[in-house]
Order: C-alpha cells, then structure tokens, then sequence
C-alpha cells in the first residue's frame, strides 16, 4: 500500500473510532448535568484531524500494540486538547467565536457552560487512562497518567499558555518563542510518541528517537501554523486567521519571514525522519504523518 | 488527649504541612510561565482550614497508613479544591472579588490566568498522585487518581457545578438539592476518605462504613454553608455572603427553614458518628471532624 493512500485511511480510521468513542463516554444523563454533556460534545465530536490519536496509534503499530488501548490513549490526548481549545477560545483568553466552522463553546452556550465543559473534558482524560479498559498493567496505567498530567500542566501545556499570553506584553526571541511552542503543542506531541514506547514497554533511554521525532514534527507543525495564519485562508482553516500578527505576538514567521520559515519546516520534517532510521517500514505511517503536518489546511 | 485538643492540634499540623508542599512543588520559575506559578500560590497558599487533607489525614490514622502518604494525598486533594474555587469565583460564574479575606485569582491577576491558574492546578492533582513518593505500589496510585478523576469530573464536582448553574433558572426539589450538593462538595470528601481505604488496601466491600460517614458530614457541611449564607458574618466568612437567596436558588435552607435545616445538620452529624461504630478510638479525630463541620466559620 502507498503511503499516501495508508495515511488518507489511517486519519478517517481514527477519526471514526475517535468519534464513536466519544459518542459512548460522554453519552447524554436524563438529569439537569444534560447540558454540561452537550457542551462536551460540541466541543469534542465538532470533527478535526484528530492528529494527536493517529500520532499515538501509528506509534503503537510500531510496536504491534492492541488496537483498543491506542484508542482509548487517543481518546484522552484528545479530551486534553479539546479542553484546551474550549478554554483558549473564551472571551478572557482568544476570544474566538468560531472553531472548525462550528461556534465555540461559550457561544453555543455560556461562558460558565464552556468553562465547566473545559474542566470536565480535562479530568475525564484520566478516568479515562485509569481504568482497567485501556490497559491491565497498573504500572503502564500509571505511567501513561503521570505523562500526561505532566504534558499537559504547568511544567508543559498550561505553561506554554502562560508564556502565550506573555507574549503578547514581551518581545520573545526565537529561542524563547521555540520553548513557548515546545510547551504548549510540543509537550502534548511527544506524550502521544511517548504513549505508544510506555505501552510497549520500552524504557526511558529507547525513547530517545521517537521523543526527537516528536520534537522536530510538533515545531514544524506550528510553523505550518504560524504560516497559515498570515497566509491562510479562513473559511479552510475553520477558524479566525492573523490573530497572531493582530495581537503583536513574535511568531517563528514574524521572527524568521516566510521564505526562512518555510525552509525550516521542510528541514524539521527531514530530520524527524531521520530520527525513525532504526525502524523500518513499519514506520511508514509516522513518516507520513511528519509530511502531513506541514501540508494540512491548505 | 481531649478529642477537642487533637482536633485543633491536627488542624495546624495538617494545614502547616499542605502549605509548606505547595510551597515546595509550587517554586517560582525564572522564565515567563512565572505568572502562572504566581497565580497558583495565591490560590493555594491562602490559608483556609484544610479540611480535606485533614479527612485524608483522619483515615490514614485510622489504618495506620505513613503521614507522608496522607500528606502527598492531601496536597492532590486541595489541588482540585482550589482549582475549582479558582474557576468559581470566574466573573462568568459567581464573580466574586474576595475568598479569604484576599482578592481572588482574576482580580489579584487577571481572568486568563486565573483560568490557566485553575487549569495547571487541576492537572496537578494527578503529577502529585501518579508520582511514586505518594506509595510504592502502581496498583494503589492508580486507584488513588482513577478515583480522583471520578469524584472531580462530570459524574462528581464538574456535574454537581453544572446543576448549581442550573438552579439559578430551575426550582428544584430536596431530592434535586441533596443530588447537586452530594456531586458538588460530597464527591470529594468521599474520596477523602475512600483514599485511606485505598492505601489501607480494604477491599470496596468494606469501605461502607467510611462512604456512609463521608455522605452525611458532606450534606451536613453544605447545610452549614447555606445557614452560613443567610446568617453568617461576611467579615469572618472571609467571602461574601447571602448569595444564594440572591441568586434564587433553592438550598436546604429555603426548602427546610433554618430550624429545620440546623436539626437536620445534627441529625447528619450523628448518623455520620455512628457509621464509625466499628471502629475504636482511632476514630476519635473523624468523629471530631463531624463535629467540626457544622460549627465552622462562626
């Protein structure tokens, strides 16, 4: 199979398995917490890419791991990112009103409902994790955890969101805007690649290959972010565009122009290639992947 | 030693020893996320009574179980008691300017940090838990967070803030009241006390004793808080008061009348006691703490 036609397969697999699964956990009570799950919904099955779960299961086929926990870890990677999308959008925060062509939380329901909404997917992301569904080893349970609590929080996501908004009140130079991107996309990246090795109990120091992988696609990714936002075109994207430029953030384009920052995506998907040289093909999917993340929406 | 004596003894013990971790896991960074750990300390290093690590506490002593443990617990505990307090006084949910006598998060600092303030914290629960100096054994950290997640998420705490929203536009009955104030508040002491018996390792079977004792101080504790609201002193309070009635909610006051709600705090005080009965004077500092609950703040 081409690993064009493998890729196209693989993103509409999990996004259908992502889909269902939610369907399931977040099936609406018969009690007045009705609307705390419509907002859940909204926020998760509003369709995307769902990049981070296919992350995490081409890893696991790397390692030939069960189907059923890669896409019970996808399902709590991608309630992480959705909360973090619900709570990014707020008035307080982005201020969008419009998130892959749909309204945001907040103004499908309230400000309140789409806080409380952010806060529930985020816890639900453990419970998730921690039960027995996902997998029967404790101790890969509670390493997966322990992982993502510490990719998604102060010392990873949480705090690249800090440094996000300090942004927008300093000049960050490009060794600051890199750290800033590294922890608020970046950490949330390397979990997915870190997920499949703890599940295939690989130790701490095999992993170095798929961290660097994660590294290097997860920077490209933002450039590629960076680079649609003064390029894109919005009714694509889904979303608002040159918010960046508008709010006075240095970004890897404002920093490095289009030409420099363009080459420097293609250069980090090369080198996250590289980085899977001691697998063979059944890599392929990552490889793929690293070529898709600086061509989606456009 | 008078029962009155230890309680006050392990009331500033326990909120030393919570103070000084978040001291320690919450140390300032020399980088821009500095903002968030800032936000975070005012958050969880504003005093209070600790009343949730000091249950942890009580069962851990009932069972014999290491102080660090409980302390370890107990920080986890207050990390989603905060966050959730932080996301609360949000001006988009109860806009309140003081907790403690202190100006809250979104006022000392502003609303998007205040929201990425409750985020980090949140996530902090599970690093603590999932961290092997909370207990050596996998099997037990991973019950403590999986149980965590359960008592904070939408089916918990997140579900219970989702029906006290909607108490503002709904009339509900007891029944409704008791429901939200069981998720809101009472899903988190029960799993104050299911943590003990976790790390004890006494099997579910024979946990009901200790969810019975958690159930009826939870509702007796709110009863207090709603008598609180309509009699209390803002001054000593710390926050302000009269918030419900203002708001038009339905509370265990407005649907039983203050001597009925006060006879019923009792009640719940007693039953609570007598679901210890198995237990010697070990429990002595739990039976305190029923005591303690309906009295506080006064």
């Amino acid at each position: 199979m081409k690993a064009g036609v493998s890729l196209g397969l693989a993103i509409e697999r999990v996004a259908h398995d992502i889909d269902a699964q939610f369907d399931h956990i977040l099936a609406l009570p018969g009690d007045p917490r009705r609307q705390l799950y419509e907002a859940m919904r909204h926020a998760a099955m509003a369709g995307g890419k769902r990049l981070r779960p296919l992350l995490v299961k081409a890893t696991c086929d790397l390692f030939n791991i069960d189907g059923r926990a890669a896409s019970r870890v996808g399902v709590a990677i991608e309630c992480i990112h959705v909360y973090s999308l619900v709570h990014d959008d707020l008035p307080c925060m982005d201020n969008d009103d419009v998130r892959r062509g749909k309204p945001t939380v907040h103004r499908a329901f309230d400000e309140a409902t789409a806080v409380l909404a952010g806060d529930a997917l985020h816890t639900m992301a453990f419970e998730v994790l921690g039960n027995e569904e996902t997998h029967q080893d404790p101790f890969v349970r509670v390493e997966l955890m322990l992982e993502l609590a510490r990719a998604a929080g102060a010392s990873g996501m949480a705090g690249g969101q800090m440094m996000d908004i300090e942004a927008e009140r300093a000049s960050f130079d490009l060794a600051t805007v890199t750290r800033l991107q590294q922890l608020k996309t970046g950490a949330l990246f390397s979990f997915c690649l870190e997920a499949g090795a703890i599940m295939a109990r690989v130790p701490p120091e095999g992993r170095t290959g798929l961290r660097g992988y994660a590294r290097d696609i997860g920077l490209a990714f933002q450039i590629a972010d960076d680079l649609l936002d003064v390029e894109g075109d919005a009714a694509l994207a889904g979303k608002t565009l040159g918010k960046d430029a508008g709010a006075g953030k240095e970004t890897f384009v404002s920093l490095l122009g289009v030409e420099r920052a363009r080459e420097q995506a293609k250069l980090l998907v090369q080198q996250a290639k590289d980085h899977l040289h001691v697998y063979g093909s059944e890599a392929d999917l990552l490889r793929s992947i690293a070529d898709y993340v600086v061509e989606r929406d456009r």
